[in-house]
């Protein structure tokens, strides 16, 4: 009956059966519709917008839980390894308080919104959303700053986590408490401020 | 008509007229309890929960927005101004990063997300909040650090509303993307160490 009904999604589609990647790419385009939408997630919503059965959903995402906080990732990447050699305070500068795309590269400011809304309405969401997503794109800054202590550039006694938290807390201040957008020049200017004196604070020496 | 309804409340409530700050109270509460619930806050059931005339409640609050705004401050305070003579550090960490009371004294935290919530889908109401409540409280915590970097304790080129942004953020990034709690010990620990990188930022020489 699964296989019928993806055949028929895939004849659709065209000649062969869908590969795996398509499968999930309709389905989470279609939950992205439905939260941009200002609609509830539903597995049925889900079903008929996607054309993809409720079989081949389950063994996707079991929860929609789970789902959703893919579906609110869509279009994020995490950040490859920084390099060593790179000058660390530009790279770190860059990726959490450089403009637009700190927060969100290729994540239109409407949906870091919904994904705010959506996360504040069920903690397990946000949760899930802090695991499976937000968690591994901080790994590879966070390695950095460890780096960055390793050289003796940065305080011993640093945390990176609590490092990340305090510089990219600043950027989610603008956009969550002021209500800011990130493309003011205002904006960018008082994130830039901030980060140089949380910089000092992490230095040696 | 309006006086008559008005009336008819006070008849309710006892002999004589409500005092104003009663009728405040009034709508006030009928309005958190339905963003409390979840629902939508319309005139209509704001009159009919608070048992106040729909004239009495424009000439109080014009705007819904501005309603909203005023009833999810509702047990804030504007902090009062803080003496020169106090252990300034001591004063801005207890009352940025002090724990629970931190971002909201009296506030429960389902209330926090709940105003985040509501601030994230309506960007008017957002600025609204801002510019009547959040702002207005940073006032006395940012006079402060001001007289901070005029003694010399801190840093001649600071922007006091920057380091409120960077000291606030840290807290905020807790709450909003790592969903944990400030009564969680370990959440504690990580803001007090972000804000003793941030000081060091911040302090003169």
């Amino acid at each position: 009956m699964t296989v019928a009904v993806e055949e028929r999604v895939a004849a659709r589609r065209g000649p062969g059966r869908p590969r795996d990647e398509d499968l999930d790419r309709q389905i989470l385009q279609a939950t992205l519709q439905l939260i941009d939408a200002g609609e509830a997630v539903t597995v049925g919503r889900v079903v008929e917008r996607s054309g993809v059965s409720r079989a081949a959903l389950y063994r996707r995402w079991p929860s929609l839980t789970g789902l959703v906080a893919a579906a609110l990732d869509v279009g994020r990447e995490v950040p490859p390894a920084i390099a060593v050699s790179a000058d660390l305070r530009e790279v770190i500068r860059q990726s959490l308080v450089g403009g637009n795309d700190s927060v969100a590269p290729d994540f239109p400011e409407e949906r870091f919104r919904q994904r705010i809304r959506l996360a504040m309405a069920d903690r397990q969401l946000q949760r899930a959303y802090w695991h499976s997503h937000v968690a591994r794109r901080r790994v590879s800054l966070e390695r950095a700053l460890q780096e960055g202590i390793d050289r003796g550039i940065l305080r011993p006694d640093l945390d990176p986590a609590v490092c990340f938290d305090l510089l990219a807390g600043v950027v989610y201040y603008q956009l969550v408490v002021r209500g800011d957008s990130l493309s003011d020049q205002a904006v960018q200017v008082r994130c830039e401020a901030a980060f140089d004196v949380a910089w000092r604070g992490m230095l040696a020496g």
